[in-house]
């Protein structure tokens, strides 16, 4: 029914299965039935496990619900958190994260790569945490995972948390080499906005145990004690989002059906489609210039001679609906999705349109 | 096309038109948008206006959106009160948030009613919070209005958070006689869960304000100041629960046509059939005993000689879902909710079938 076809990075295209899925929610009274019942039981339980198989998540790993991946930011910081956290910044939601860490007063250390370039890696002291972006949205930075896990192997004290926010179930990750992860549901995996995934290991919640102990200020419903509490009995400690926990389910489900790898695959293909159109095009060239650190599910486009708004208007004339540049990047930026739901069809349809832009 | 008929005090029963503004936001790419949207603009204007409209929302006052009411009760404590805070209890809820404030080591005081019995209403120090709960959702304890609206006359410098869950707006406030409330939308309002809506008035943002110049920490995303500062943009500071927002806007569009007052009113004749029933069944009374201080929105009886489970599978039976009791009361309780979707036929029609029960 949708007019439509975003490429935009989040909120995104909804999965091509979601609306059904909706439907049956409706006919099922998803949305009617308490989150102390059973069948909400069932269905947590149902969706836990589908990441589970889905992301190949190991035994030593919980996953809990949250109402956002901003939320997880902050909850991080309250229970994981008690002097100093270090923070890769590759754009501007890993700067936030960076920036929540202070807002609570947190001994937080940053290396800026200066939007794109290569980090040096290098740690200050002994952050109890560091964080690292793994597609960073903003300006379409890719972290690559070999460096991810050789930061943790350098550093085997502190806990590494992933923001796997707008990459993950589309581009790997092993689990076994980071101790938190995280997303929202509202760009790979297709789903309406207004829910966090927070994926974490027995690391993780023995540090939390340990600030509480302490005495520690670590929140209130939404600490990991709490969140674990309710999960254990497949429930959340408070009144969550009924129906995307049913649609992320259902959703995960699909993507097992289709195949994790190939999912995996075609991201890869599409998204070479549309850094080879970017490099050939003469008026837009990628924005992060070695390759090896380009974003494969957000392709983010530096413009030369061409007003985004022009571009993204001429989308539009197609119903073709292109994502503006993020912040200090409204002007000279676009940015493309490659999620799942996008299939090599609409991409090349959308390179070849955008082609003769000019 | 939903089989079931939910008297559950929610998630309920979704109101009636909610299932035809799913199909239409997934025809307007509703949640495929971006929060930063012109679009997104508008649908937060027009929910915030029509909300406005509907509960007589002075001037003074700011409306927010949570993740949920529990998410409120966090940030309220983060946000306005640095040492003390006041907790009228009458039920599991309000005790909850009682509980919420000695997570952050605030010196919470408490009247516990003993689930149902009249406050005294005196209040030990200066508290800078007072909480009541107008509709105690766990025990269908209502707290008269009146008695709100003399505890913040008697208590002018303190801030009056008025707990408005699963009544609002089938049940009258004035909000020129307290600081600041909220509401969860999947009770009163029939939508899905997983939004929480905040209203405040100046003296509140002051406070709040107050307490980040002293360099209190107040949370990070979901401060007071970091909701209103993109609020006065028409947005939120995370990606939110757009489609909810979007149907909430729309709910209290179709309740401002049928009319505030006669949603009100209609409230009172069918919680008056509800509690005539219970009162001549025989083996179900109503657990608060002083009528004035039953909830109009969610009746609580108590079984006698009867097994909570046995009710409630009689109502499947025809496809009416009852509510169990919370928490110690769910081997001797039922809860029957009294939403505006609840039309005077269906509580009528309840109310019949359950008298045959014995």
């Amino acid at each position: 029914m949708s007019k439509k076809l975003f490429f935009t990075p989040g909120p995104a295209q909804l999965f091509y299965t979601v609306e059904q899925h909706i439907k049956n929610a409706l006919k099922e009274d998803v949305a009617s039935i308490s989150h102390r019942s059973k069948q909400f039981q069932n269905i947590f339980a149902s969706t836990v496990e589908n990441l589970k198989t889905l992301l190949n998540v190991p035994d030593n790993f919980k996953i809990v619900f949250t109402a956002s991946a901003t939320e997880i930011w902050e909850r991080s910081v309250q229970n994981l958190v008690e002097e100093s956290s270090h923070h890769f910044v590759n754009g501007s939601f890993s700067k936030r994260f960076y920036d929540i860490a202070k807002s609570y007063k947190i001994n937080a250390s940053i290396e800026d790569n200066g939007f794109g370039s290569p980090f040096s890696l290098e740690i200050p002291g002994s952050p109890e945490l560091i964080a690292v972006t793994q597609n960073e949205t903003s300006i379409g930075f890719g972290f690559p995972q070999n460096e991810i896990y050789k930061i943790r192997e350098a550093n085997p004290d502190a806990l590494l948390a992933a923001d796997l926010v707008s990459c993950t179930p589309a581009v790997p990750i092993d689990f076994t080499k980071i101790d938190m992860a995280y997303f929202s549901v509202q760009k790979s995996f297709g789903l309406p906005a207004g829910l966090g995934v927070w994926i974490l290991n027995e690391r993780c919640i023995k540090k939390a145990s340990k600030l509480e102990e302490k005495g520690h200020i670590t929140g209130s419903y939404h600490t990991i004690s709490q969140l674990l509490k309710y999960a254990e009995k497949n429930q959340t400690p408070e009144t969550p989002n009924v129906l995307n926990i049913y649609l992320l389910g259902k959703v995960a489900e699909d993507m097992i059906q289709r195949g994790l790898k190939q999912i995996q695959n075609d991201t890869i293909y599409k998204s070479t489609i549309l850094y080879q159109f970017m490099e050939s095009a003469g008026w837009i060239k990628p924005f992060i210039q070695d390759s090896k650190f380009r974003s494969h599910t957000v392709a983010v486009g530096e413009l030369e001679g061409v007003k985004p708004a022009d571009l993204i208007n001429y989308g539009l004339e197609k119903s073709m609906v292109i994502g503006s540049g993020y912040g200090p990047f409204k002007e000279s930026h676009v940015r493309i999705a490659n999620f799942p739901t996008h299939s090599k069809e609409q991409i090349e349809m959308l390179v070849d349109y955008l082609a003769k832009f000019q």
